[in-house]
C-alpha cells in the first residue's frame, strides 16, 4: 500500500511518500517540501504548493492521502493558511478518486513512536529508522510528512499483529500501540 | 468589469456574478448557492462546491473574484471548513489567472449600506435595491456573496464620483462612504 501523507502548510508543506509491506515494513518512495514565498499572495502560494502536491501524486500515484487535521485552536496566524492548504489537498485528493484521512498531531506521534505526546526530535528519529535511513529526515516538515504517513499505512494497510513484527522497532511499535490503547 | 463574489461556505457557498458599469450602475448577471451534504465527507464536500464554482467561473468569466476574508476567531465549529473553501475558490480563481480580492465583513456592509455594522435585513434590502430586484435575494448566502462583488466592483472598477451618481440608493451610498472615511 502506497501513501502520501501531507504536513500541511503555507510556507512549507511537507510530502512524504512510504510504501507499505506485509509485516509493518516500510519503505521511502520520495519525500520533498514544497515551498511558497511569503512575499506573494495568498492565491499565488496556494497554487504552488497545490502544483508541487499535484506533480507528487502523479509521479508517485499513492493509493491513498493522509493529512495533519487542522485545528482552529492552534495558532492563529497561521491556521488559516494550514486550513486552506488542507483544503487543496483534499480536492486534488479528492478529484482523482484517493481515499482520504486525517488524524490529529498526538495519533501520528502515538504511531510513530508509541506516545502521543513524543517531540519532533523522536518522531524524526523512528521514522529514520522504521525507514532504515542514516539520518532524520529534514526539516521537520519532511519528517512529519513521513510519520503521517507510516501512520496511516499501518493503520489502514496491514493490520498490526505482534507475531510477525520482525524488527526491533516494529515490536516496540506494537507494544506501545498496546500501552496507548490500554491509557486510551 | 465583471465580478464573481463568494460568501464561502462548506454547507452553503454564496456565488454572486455582478457587471458594474460607469456612474455605480450594478447589473445582475447570476446568483446561486452551492451546497454539499453534511453527511458526506470533507473531500467530497469539497469537490461538490469547486465544481460549482468553477462551473460559474467557467460559463460567466468574471474579471476577477472577491471573497469574504475568514477569520481564526469566526465561530470555531465552521471557520475551518470555510477557510477550506477559500483556499479551493482561491486556487481556482488563480488558476485562471483571475485577480483575488478579499474583504471582511464590515467592509462589505459599509460598501452597500454606508455602516459597517448593518443586520443581514439591510444588506439583502441594499443589494436588492442596487440591483433593481423586486425582492431581496435568498438566502442571506446569496444576497452576500452579491454584495461581496458589488463591494469589489465599486471599489476596484469606476472610482465613485458623487456628480454621476445617479440614483437615490447611489448617491446615498456615496455619502454614507464618504461619512465612513471621516469617520475611518
Amino acid at each position: 500500500m502506497r501513501v502520501l501523507g501531507v504536513d500541511p502548510g503555507l510556507t512549507r508543506c511537507g510530502l512524504g511518500v512510504v510504501d507499505a509491506q506485509a509485516a509493518r515494513r516500510i519503505t521511502l518512495v520520495d519525500v520533498s517540501v514544497a515551498r511558497s514565498r511569503p512575499d506573494d499572495d495568498v492565491p499565488a502560494r496556494l497554487a504552488a504548493i497545490a502544483d508541487a502536491v499535484e506533480e507528487v501524486l502523479d509521479e508517485h500515484r499513492p493509493e491513498a492521502v493522509a493529512l495533519e487535521r487542522v485545528f482552529a485552536q492552534h495558532n492563529v496566524s497561521t491556521v488559516m493558511g494550514t486550513a486552506q492548504i488542507s483544503g487543496v489537498v483534499m480536492l486534488a485528493a479528492q478529484r482523482r478518486g484517493l481515499p482520504v484521512a486525517l488524524y490529529t498531531p498526538s495519533e501520528v506521534k502515538a504511531a510513530v513512536t508509541g506516545s502521543g505526546t513524543a517531540g519532533k526530535q523522536q518522531v524524526g528519529a523512528m521514522v529514520a529508522r522504521l525507514l532504515g535511513l542514516a539520518e532524520m529526515p529534514k526539516p521537520a516538515d519532511a519528517a512529519d510528512a513521513l510519520a503521517i504517513a507510516i501512520a496511516h499505512a499501518w493503520r489502514g494497510g496491514a493490520a498490526p499483529t505482534s507475531s510477525r513484527a520482525s524488527t526491533e522497532a516494529q515490536r516496540r511499535w506494537v507494544e506501545a500501540e498496546r500501552a496507548a490503547r490500554r491509557r486510551g
